[in-house]
């Protein structure tokens, strides 16, 4: 993540990997204070067996993209709606609107979780424990909605 | 893809895969005119053998989240921007802003070439034949900018 | 609706029904997380005669246009403000942007009730009872109106 | 519609009207350059036999709102980019965002069809024969994705 | 107004205006839901003497619009901030894109003070004593701020 | 106006101004390259007799603000969509968002003529002459629109 | 500023400044409400030896842009989000989109320190002592992120 | 520039520097393309003798900001409308909304002249030469809106 600030948002994803049952590490790098530690983290990452890079940062949000000209890991950008940010627009073009070559996989505003689970779901094609998580993640997801209705039409 | 009209957009996506040496099969499943064909097309993915989807679709863009409902495999998502579509807008936020739970790796407006080389990334994460011919691909990138470079530089 | 979590928008749409005198049923379906139920859901409306059916939803709302998909009835899509809704444009343009063919009748942003009149409206075209208590809902409204008016021109 | 200027965009409201059977009248009434003729045109519709009222219109859209202010018949609005629209969010928010009492049911930028569809689906709650021609016309629309499937599989 | 709700916001024109020694009236008009009111309230308006009338609505703002289309009265128009609106947007667009033929004199969102200086503004072009009073408004605010800056360039 | 090349939209004002019989000069301002201009064209406009100031301007668009900081004639702001400008949101948010205490009468985007029928009312509130002028010209409205739907409904 | 109310967004560029060792003066000049007192100090500016402006305003800003077509100085702009703007989008647009030939050197939503940090880097263009202090400056940011890294690693 | 197809709108920084008399060089750094390029260039170039860096780029543009990260020299960040773009406000938003601490001076979408212009401007705060150039050209500027005037009154 680009901000310790952004902690409260990122740990969603920890979470939910944790849960999925993959292996995970999470520290900060800045793209703009820090970039010549974003440079040696993104361009070792392969090296050191990483898989996939979870990048989220907030307003003119460059993280993201700037890792994932570093690497030919696949590289989730997370929006993040920081203070100052103008609706969570600049963040979300900034990570989106990549130029051709160098993709960023985006997910929702805010949405650490689904980051996680797509890293997860990434991870999954070459891990069959991985895809079973997911399977009974997906199962537990549809139980709860229909647990909710239930409860619904009953009090209706 | 979710319409016939949408393969100007798509064959960019075909193209890179091909290039960078990833099998891909491409149709035409809608979410909307074709229901039962994406329900089936979605949960049959993962024991066909398929590893990543990529879905494009425009407006009202519900074809790459109902896909990822429907299966546990990783799903990109390409916003198209059709004909009536209010500058592109509806695609995006129809495709990125997807609920907790069932995530889409969502790529910039009309970007079927990122979402094709992105899912090379996601394959390469398994397949050390990809990851040599994506570095091959970023080097060409880094390569072209450079000529232009000393052009300008040259005629300036 | 697509979670219980949207109760407090959509609980409008049942109560205005009720003061209409049209008969309703209420429940949680998620287009994403019970896509099976969604499909048997929407699929057996029509057999079991449903005349209109109400579907709220925030984000990247499917629920909608899905259900519109499955079945000729007419569907009114309701877009919920979420919690990471980017300002409500998210709900809004999901629901409405619907590709010709498959119609969502749109109501404003986390307008329930108004979409429990339009069902009523519809409902209206062959049913004079539900005609006879538009005709009174509408009465009533003017008459707060011009209440309010005597009471500011009475008081300035 | 509220211009004539409009017709190229609401014919084909008309056009699927007469594919799915259902009578309808075109004509043309501006909210605000002829408000009186609006007053008497919706005032008069349901005692006219009218069933659903299609209203059109482009940058400050009131024409649909007004409508349904005026008759407890249900209004369908069609947002219609005009030339100097703002990209269509103002006729877009002009009829969609209406106070709660009065719901327009609006439909996609320029989508008269949709809208036309969606007049035949209110009719059809108490029309079979429409309920048959929607039925086919769902079944036409999956028939050419089909056909568009076959086609693109083949030449792949 | 459109509606009592909008009262915190409309009281400051009527303020302003007793500031600036200007005659007014003020009270409840909904073009929704009291057609009928409004339509012989803007009728009867120049005969009545009124020389402006200010209308500030929210949402699917249409009173403004419609009030200009049935008096040639110069109509100024406040985008009330309802509670549902979308940041604003939905008024200020329903009341400032108005077709050729019909102006309404847009305001800033929730500017009813500044509906009443311009009201004012209007008046004065045929009333000297007006004048004097907005050129002495105007003068106390230059006085006010020159205040600002003196007593920031001395705590500094 | 502020450049010449705003004449193609802003000569419309001057046109509907002679149709309505008020008297207008026309010329170019800039608030930016020529402030000096500005600031003596606004401050003697009141005491060389004009009424009404109609200023046009595109992108950040200061002269219709600045103008009215300057005079205390009613001012009447046309946001320019011009060539560089991002959808016109530029000009209309630095027009219509005046903050209190200097209000500009804000039109449609390009709504030139919409500013000289609005010049025309504030004109009329002293002047009969204008007045029967403005009675007419919306006549002409209503009937060239009640010509268009004896024609629609005649053809249809 | 353009307000005393803007104290709480600017005072972080006098502080910034001051932190880089940079004399600065701070005082309101209203663009709006004291036009003279704008136009005397942009054109003395120069003259009494300030090197560059950093311009703060909100809503309709247009003080920035006054400023820089009054001076020959650079200018910074501040978009403040003040009260009744439209999430910001206006103070931006009218303090961003300057006509070509009068340039306002934008900053953020509310970020008066960048302003002060760009302030002191165009003084530091020709004035070492200011340089030096950007370099411990940028070496400040970089060790706060790196200790942060470090807690979080420690911790995770 | 961030790619040779920014030339088009780049040029007009190039040529207004020429105008005011200030040296300049031009080239091609691609953020994304060519990070190390990027990197050896923004770190290399104060020691290079550059003042100041303009930097262009379209889409999710990263290279202002990066470059800002990069160097304790002022970057005027040039938004610029690529083909894909959300109608340039994914630019606009990218170069614009930096964190604190790092600042890049943004001019207006496509404003390349600007950002030559303010680039001039920088460096005339310790050049007398570029000052007379500056002031030469705000005359030359104002020169040609009264030669308008003069033309339009006259042929008014």
């Amino acid at each position: 993540m680009g901000s310790k600030s952004d902690l409260h948002v990122m740990q969603d994803a920890a979470d939910v990997l944790k849960e999925l049952g993959v292996a995970y590490e999470i520290t900060v790098v800045s793209a703009h204070r820090t970039p010549d530690r974003m440079f040696s983290y993104a361009r070792a990452a392969a090296d050191r067996g990483l898989k996939v890079i979870i990048a989220g940062a907030g307003g003119a949000a460059h993280l993201p993209g700037m890792v994932a000209s570093l690497t030919h890991l696949p590289v989730i950008g997370v929006p993040v709606k920081s203070s100052n940010s103008i609706d969570g627009w600049d963040s979300v073009l900034s990570i989106l609107q990549m130029p051709n070559g160098i993709p960023v996989a985006t997910v929702a505003l805010n949405a650490a979780k689904n980051a996680g689970i797509l890293a997860a779901q990434i991870i999954s094609t070459a891990d069959e424990y991985v895809v079973q998580n997911l399977i009974k993640f997906k199962e537990d997801l549809k139980e709860k909605v229909e647990a909710s209705a239930k409860e619904m039409e009953g009090g209706a």
